[in-house]
């Protein structure tokens, strides 16, 4: 959860999603007005906003959206453990949001950040250790997937202990 | 649907999504085994390779994701029309995949794409007519979204036609 001295300067001291109301209100007005869909979910794809890095595609619930806005760091919803998750909370690397854009039928969002190395050396991000949850590529010749970051820029067994894997098969 | 003519060079001839039997081998293995969620889907980041632009958010079943890989063109499930749709098939603006990335736990694709103008004056994507999906930013201090681009790439009524629009409220 947040504190108050978490705030940052840039962001609204209050928030309103709007109601939809019409296509052309949702495509090419200024209402932010999300959609959730039947789990009360939006999908959010998360930048570095320096490299331009995909770091991860999560998934936020109304009040992880209001959160990110609120606080200016981002929060998701863990869909595998059903918690509002605050990321960085247990890793320290927080995400602290850069821009915050939305597509056009407002049914996604784009989250532009910046990381800071927080209690560990390197800025890093999930819980398997790599920089971007997008580490390994699909090679054509053979079928299969292959490592692009090839170093761990964290030890996941010192950051998260004894934190169960996330991952469903 | 593609055609054969259309099948680029660097691509496999057969493909196979692997069981997914554990986490070690979902998350550090060469293993592609995809995990389709309860609606047959997984989710789609797409990125301009060019620039690094995120240009959409979409979802893929199996089919889709298999004829991206084997045409190196991106094929999307089209949750509103409930159809596979091949991008560009009618507006000719198609991406052609550079590189496809998976996620730790491959719930989630990474589609690094090229932009060809198609039959259309300028690179563009989407159905309102902006170069990417994300054309709208959040203004913290106002609390309503503004315009990151101002100036629509084609006309969607010339592209499109009487397509109705896929937006659902």
């Amino acid at each position: 959860m947040c504190t108050s001295d978490q705030a940052k300067t840039a962001v609204p001291q209050a928030l309103r999603f709007e109601p939809r109301t019409s296509v052309e209100q949702v495509e090419e007005g200024h209402d932010l007005a999300p959609r959730f869909d039947r789990d009360g979910l939006i999908a959010c794809v998360t930048t570095d906003a320096a490299s331009g890095e995909v770091l991860m595609l999560g998934y936020m619930n109304r009040e992880a959206l209001e959160r990110t806005i609120l606080t200016g760091e981002a929060h998701y919803w863990s869909r595998s453990r059903q918690v509002l998750w605050h990321k960085g909370a247990t890793s320290g690397m927080v995400q602290t949001v850069v821009e915050l854009r939305i597509d056009d039928d407002q049914d996604a969002v784009w989250l532009r950040v910046s990381l800071l190395a927080g209690t560990h050396s390197a800025p890093a991000s999930y819980h398997v250790g790599y920089r971007s949850c997008f580490y390994r590529t699909f090679k054509p010749h053979t079928g299969r997937i292959g490592y692009v970051q090839t170093a761990k820029t964290f030890d996941p067994k010192l950051v998260y202990g004894v934190t169960p894997n996330p991952t469903i098969l």
